[in-house]
């Protein structure tokens, strides 16, 4: 029997009947991710199923390398099929992983295969996919089009020309392809030079001299608006923890003039913290005056093993869950904002599945009674993004704030076939509501609950983040 | 059907058995709640549903804001009948939110309303509980006498005149309204002001002239022995973390002498922590002189949003979940009382749920082999006290202490319609304990487990605080 | 009808299948405990059952405490049946607790015993159990044989002569008793005079003068060696949070000179950070080039109750869950043995749950593409080793890492007759992963998962820790 069945994940009969009733056929907006604007704009086709899968997903790397694979097998010089092989006889070793069922899923949905991943069925796969993705229906475009994908939002420096997202506006591609405006470099003074190259770069940019705390903002501000005109309505941040440093805005010129240029001898962490804050609060109200949606993604500890770093560089998959104190300045950053009616639509995406309840209950004080669900506790993040996870986060959710008016899911992928993990998360979302209503703690009424499944499948969305014209 | 049926949350047969044969007619003892003792002495007879529902209500208040509902509905000047129904537009939004449950569990309960509530049923259901509500039954001592509560303790000021609770015993009604002393503006330093005011109207009411950390001490222990004379057992305790600066007395009185009068300066957190522990020393040793219980609530972040506060008020529904450290503070200063042999009856409550486990154990290194269950890991507190919550703490504390010495539920609510929250713990108590027996993992011994859940509802309670003449 | 069955914990025919099929049987590798060799040495036979259930057992001293029961029945001068009467009548008070699951199991492995114990049936088990304690079978080498441990690591201070692991060798005792390096006292400078002292027994069992930081150093790895060739494999590490303040050799030499000899004046904090990251990468150095393996056992409060310290001794059953951060010191220390290919194999042990993923994720950074599963995120330990606590670590590892990778169970225990608990940990596994095949979560392979079961149970840690020969 398939492994993948009609009803994976759907224990309940009330769970089946929410799920391909309500769930299953909704579009997609995807509106966080990493994929790459450039092969939507050229309608790229995949040579092979490493090129579409394993080129740049750092969760298989990592798998592969806790499995005892060679880095030469993952990241190295051997040849893409060889990588693939070596991946094919990890799969059965990440049994209870995410990744067995995100790996069958995919092979399911994309290519209708029903084996089961391994050393013995690798090399067959790989025939099976090679010839699969030649054909016009695996380009990435109408990869999109099979997903239902309405729109899809990128991650972007600010710098960037988004040339690409233009092309795919200008071609008149039906699917929204945005920019997201994700402005972490600017406050990245612990890494001086790295810092002071991309200061220069906005300034090429922007056609100004970076050359005071002032000029940035504005600068930043420009690219805002630019971004704002190819159709980027979402900021992200990836931040350890919220910044809450309110000095003077003469400390920030201080701390500028500290560390622009090459003499910079020593970094306090309590600069970086500074002028952090003030860029955080100046996009926050960008933001909130364009009706842009923030997003903090808050927690990771990044790029932990120096060796690998140095070796292949950096995000290759040696990235872990931090537990930094984050109530106390998340409370007083977003009451900053607040109280001087700033504060955006925002999405607090939490990586330490410990601290759902401290993220949960953090949404529940900066409602205003405008837009519903105005302050989002956002969907299961990176390591916390698999059944148990993404259940600890509706949970949380629910107990703590509004489920009904939860903007749901996003892939955060690098990978065009990563959009069943919409259908992963839907199926997830009915198996606890359907579980729910059979045992009785939620009113046995289709309208009801059904209603608030579509709702977060797609609709919540659509009107929050006003992306989609319709 | 009717949504709230007579197994509401009980799963399985064992389940049921236990809850209706063991748990369902055991009375209340409600040891820690924010009633309004003024509203018991004077019987009062509440108007409409609104006042007595949704009037002090700021979780409703919280759950209207993230619906979108503006504050005009929800605090402000719209008509009570306009409030209501928009709350009850609100409810069908809070599904998996506990207020789903309670909502409905507290219509049937105290009108045998099986209707669920929503914009469309709001208006007839006004109307039917404005007519109960007009009925004797439905006053407020004949509510305390249905529920079956046998004592309830509020929470009160020590410089309160307790002249309600005294009204109460004096008029012989029959249901123990006993006071908590909570001396949380004792050390209130960080807001001098009040924290000067508070002092001089403690010296009013003890006739004393507060002009030192030893009168403040001395006038502390009056109101101690007057709150004892009034029936008191209970002091509570309202806290970010334990404090555990042991500096000498010595210390305590520059830092009073700082801080009292009109020309504070500057605050430091230090002096703050400094006097906190003396005070809760000194209260601690009076708890444990009179055989009192004393009760920690810790880790609440308070008033987070600026705005609300400067035009509303505190404790608004601003409030939220914190990520202190808490295990060393916790330890050293229950260690400094067990260690002069003063450390009283103890009830720690949590409302980070991440740190159940912290919680948990920390009860059990200071239990001494005098009372049972000394040191009790409280029931879930504010955010934790719903089902997941509750489950949580009931696991964390049979896995890490003694369940069956657990002093159980108490409402912490401000509303005369919470009652059935016991009722909801029970329910949950009897569910995971009827789960178990039917896994194998309890003995399938009425006796002993129906025993324990007799015990948890009523008796352990009755035992451990002595509240209730039998 | 008996409380521990053939199916205990098994909830459904999957789980029950895998079990017994490809669990049950497997031998034991207890890699962790805290037995003493010497009992093993001489084949002790125990006289009653306080003196192997009892004696040591500080988790029935803390529930008995928590129970009321005076002192003087848990440690002090009663007769040791007084004492056991005393556990019995408190044993049906730790319902929902893990020692109600083991005080049943291990009765019923150990005795045949299915009578529930508690006050009434004491007696009747006092003699049943004294009765078979006399016999031959229940002497401590052949309660080994019939447990099939086929090896065990204690745990020793490096000063230790290890006589008694070397009578087992020598004897030619089938079943490997091997030492375990536990250096934490080379800096546990906090308290100054007993370091002092250690620092003086390490110079007499190297005939050494500990005079200085790098003779310290040699010392250890003189008795490094030494404990290799009695077959020693792994080192552990009891310790608050990794440490990781690299300073220069310079500093620890300033630093142990400061520390040793009698004139210490003052401790600081940073001065323990620094000198213990100094020993700890000596021996991270000294495991990696051995082949060893690393046990970091991280996260405790211990001895928190002063009072009882004082009148009873240390590890009494007064330690805690701490809330320390754990994740960037821990990140810097394992890099900085990787950075320069000296990271050993390692495994980490937390102590609070609510960090399960912080350690899971943290586990994946260091993969090295050389063992599978090379740093493992280590099986539920102390307050964690219960269903609950194991459940959870099972899907943390699962959802973060490679389950199929893990090692597996180890008892930690003082007792002999604590094996019972890698049967329990089994069938909570078993349980796990049969739920999952019979909801679809894993493919119903008995091959595949069995396999994994296998694995688990015994062959991973037998090639992992190269501790049996086979």
């Amino acid at each position: 029997m398939a492994f993948i069945t009609d009803d994976f994940l759907l224990s309940t009969t009330a769970a089946r009947r929410l799920y391909h009733t309500f769930a299953k056929d909704e579009p997609i907006i995807d509106y966080h991710n990493h994929l790459p604007p450039k092969d939507i704009a050229e309608d790229r086709q995949f040579k092979n199923i490493h090129e579409i899968w394993l080129e740049g997903d750092h969760y298989k790397w990592r798998a592969m390398r806790c499995n005892g694979i060679p880095e030469r097998l993952i990241t190295g010089n051997a040849t893409a099929r060889d990588k693939f092989l070596a991946w094919a006889a990890t799969v059965p070793q990440t049994l209870r992983n995410p990744l067995y069922h995100w790996t069958h899923i995919e092979l399911k949905r994309y290519f209708g295969i029903d084996t089961l991943l391994n050393e013995k069925t690798g090399p067959e796969i790989w025939e099976q996919t090679e010839a699969a993705l030649a054909k016009p229906e695996m380009s990435v475009r109408n990869i999109l089009r099979t997903q239902k994908v309405r729109a899809l939002c990128t991650t972007d420096d600010p710098t960037d020309d988004l040339s690409w997202h233009q092309k795919c506006a200008a071609d008149g591609f039906e699917i929204g392809v945005y920019p997201t405006f994700r402005p972490d470099k600017a406050f990245a003074i612990s890494d001086s030079n790295t810092w002071n190259a991309w200061c220069d770069k906005l300034g090429a940019v922007t056609n100004m001299d970076i050359n005071s705390f002032d000029k940035l903002l504005t600068a930043l501000e420009k690219r805002h608006d630019f971004f704002h005109s190819v159709g980027c309505r979402l900021s992200d941040h990836g931040l350890t923890h919220a910044f809450a440093n309110f000095d003077s805005s003469k400390s920030t010129q201080r701390i500028f003039d500290r560390y622009r240029g090459s003499n910079v001898r020593k970094i306090y962490q309590e600069d970086i913290e500074t002028l952090a804050t003030h860029v955080m609060m100046h996009v926050g109200r960008l933001n909130a005056k364009k009706g842009w949606t923030m997003q903090l993604h808050l927690g990771a500890v990044r790029n932990n093993n120096t060796r690998l770093a140095r070796e292949i560089g950096a995000d290759v998959g040696c990235d872990s869950i931090g537990d930094y104190s984050q109530a106390e300045n998340l409370s007083r950053f977003l009451d900053a904002l607040d109280n001087e009616n700033a504060l955006p639509k925002t999405v607090l995406y939490n990586v330490n599945p410990a601290d759902n309840y401290v993220f949960g209950t953090m949404a529940g004080n900066f409602a205003d009674g405008t837009t519903p669900g105005k302050v989002q506790f956002g969907s299961g993040w990176w390591f916390v993004d698999q059944k148990e996870g993404m259940e600890w986060q509706i949970n949380a959710l629910s107990n703590l704030g509004l489920l009904s008016r939860f903007i749901g899911m996003l892939t955060d992928s690098r990978s065009f076939m990563s959009f069943p993990r919409h259908e992963y998360f839907r199926r997830t979302l009915c198996n606890l509501l359907g579980n729910d209503v059979e045992a009785g703690l939620l009113p046995n009424d289709d309208v009801l609950v059904g209603g608030m499944v579509r709702n977060i499948c797609y609709s919540n969305a659509k009107s929050y983040l006003d992306l989609v014209k319709s």
